[in-house]
């Protein structure tokens, strides 16, 4: 079962999209971008949408967008963690749209157990000022945390009375053993995604992982009863770890490279861990070459840090031919993560929080 | 089943203590209350308790202490809904306790599936100045309304936390149709009954009618679980309607008397329906002497509006003889209640509801 709590085993992408019924993006939808297009479009990491289509045409028209996508804050973020907040700033750049970004330290309250109240406050702003240091303009960006804009609450009580306890049931898998918070978050993470359109923007692209299609469903089967319209939604697979799991996850500690991992530590992890597609030999890989395909370096590069398709190109070629070892590829990656990472860590020390927090009153 | 949201047939208020285990306030108790005492206790509309010794002991120590008692916003109010303020009025006056009145829009929102989210904001703001004109002093009550004071979520959520689907299938009978507002409201609800402890009260009495207890249980339940202290509480019996009826309802608009009909329509509503314990003709009551017990009227003097212990007797003693008719009672009463009512009329004009909102932050 695939729910935003819970994915278990391996991911069949072809079925999920079957199964949810939203679109492939295909070649046509990727040439309706404005170029240059980030590779986290062009070489396919989102994967899937509803309704892009239609968002592209009222961008291109001038309308008033916004790029909604969130974080349910955790006490350390990782790399993978960025990729919605990347893509939502290429729509910024690219296509003046304003970004919102709910955080959601409620949600993390009522799912994990043992995180505290006073941590999960405490997370959601840390994770916050990481999220902003990638650059995001002031003026056309808004956080909203749960527990400090509780004015959020009016809206999702407006969502929640259209939802009942079988719908929950059905979607999210909800137990007898759930607590009533979590059964309620759902109307919460709605009204996130129902939110630009609730405060006067035409239109708003939600990007996610696919894991959280449930919500986005859930909010386009609402929207026109609140006479709101429609949420477009643009899909990411997940992007794997280091070592090549499905998913990079938030309990491995040495197997995912952390905001605050160090060039040493990004080096050493990229060295120790990561799968490639080599051969066990320097001397097979040169002999036989190696394969990229099956990389979690080259994915990372093509996915998120090459931007220039000639450069990839070329890399895979010289992979496949032996002309490049492993260690050569998963320095240049390090070199361009810590680059990232650094940048992060320079641009944090300038952000004041205060200065991008929702500030338009919800009715 | 009694629930906060049902109570259908007849009421065995004995059984309910059993099942509820909440006790009865005995004379020794009542000994214990600074007098005068109100008639709503002296009387016995308010039958059984939860901690009340201790919360009265609190309170002759000199101890911070606070009443807490709300309402779920309608259109209209009738006299019924008075009672819990004119009880936390008595204890303001006598005891000089902070009074704490929370508004539930929310919950009357989830609840009427007719009622318009604008119109539960509407009923709130009218329902609180209906409230404030009984005369509550301004710096020691405060009205809290859940759409308006939504930081509410912040301290709902820590409780939600707390409570299971199970819990609220047990205890308020939820099905699968039930909303997740409706479901995550007892979050809410015991959020208000634990906040006078929360903000740094050292003991709350909640007066409630009789079916508002599982709130109350459930709120005691949590208390020890976030290291606050367990509320005491006050039950009340249901408040009969003119005909007799176990509950007055907000449905039937002609046997309530409303808090804006006038003294034409009070004197003609208690004429036309009150229920008495008078005989089919004048003849026959002046020869055998009516039955006060089974009287509307004289209920409405005895729990309510007739402080004075020696008349009351007088007139029960009168009834019996046949010495007065029921007219007499009637108007008697209804000058009584237009009294009250003209007087909330007129301090209603003066009242600022912003001088009154919690500006507690709820931490």
């Amino acid at each position: 079962m695939i729910t935003p709590w819970e994915v278990k085993g391996k991911i069949d992408y072809e079925k999920i999209l079957r199964e949810f019924g939203a679109k492939k993006i295909d070649k046509k939808l990727i040439e309706k971008f404005k170029k240059p297009l980030t590779p986290l479009i062009k070489r396919g990491l989102y994967f899937a949408h509803r309704d892009l289509d239609k968002f592209l045409k009222s961008a291109e028209e001038g309308k008033k967008i916004a790029i909604l996508t969130g974080r349910g804050p955790s006490g350390k973020m990782h790399i993978g963690h960025l990729i919605p907040f990347i893509l939502a700033k290429w729509f910024q750049d690219n296509y003046d749209a304003d970004v919102i970004i709910p955080i959601s330290d409620d949600e993390k309250f009522y799912v994990k157990e043992k995180l505290s109240y006073e941590n999960a406050r405490k997370f959601a702003i840390e994770n916050a000022i990481n999220i902003l240091s990638l650059g995001f303009k002031k003026g056309k960006t808004k956080i909203l945390i749960d527990f400090e804009n509780t004015e959020i609450y009016r809206f999702a009580a407006r969502i929640a009375k259209k939802i009942t306890l079988s719908n929950v049931k059905e979607v999210y898998g909800m137990k007898n053993s759930t607590n009533i918070g979590w059964i309620f978050y759902p109307a919460i993470n709605i009204a996130h995604i129902l939110l630009p359109s609730l405060i006067g923007y035409d239109s708003t692209l939600v990007p996610i992982g696919i894991d959280q299609d449930p919500h986005v469903r859930l909010a386009r089967d609402i929207a026109p009863k609140l006479n709101l319209k429609k949420p477009a939604a643009i899909h990411s697979k997940f992007i794997p770890s280091l070592v090549g799991e499905s998913k990079m996850s938030t309990t491995l500690n040495e197997t995912a490279i952390w905001l605050d991992d160090n060039e040493e530590e990004i080096k050493r992890k990229l060295m120790k861990y990561a799968l490639t597609g080599g051969r066990d030999t320097a001397k097979e890989q040169i002999k036989l070459g190696g394969n990229p395909e099956k990389c979690i370096v080259f994915k990372y590069l093509e996915y998120i840090f090459e931007n220039d398709d000639k450069k990839l190109k070329e890399r895979n070629k010289e992979c496949k031919e032996g002309k490049i070892l492993c260690g050569e590829c998963k320095k240049y990656l390090a070199n361009k993560i810590y680059k990232l990472l650094n940048n992060l860590q320079q641009n944090k020390r300038s952000i004041k929080l205060e200065s991008y927090m929702l500030d338009s009153t919800i009715p």
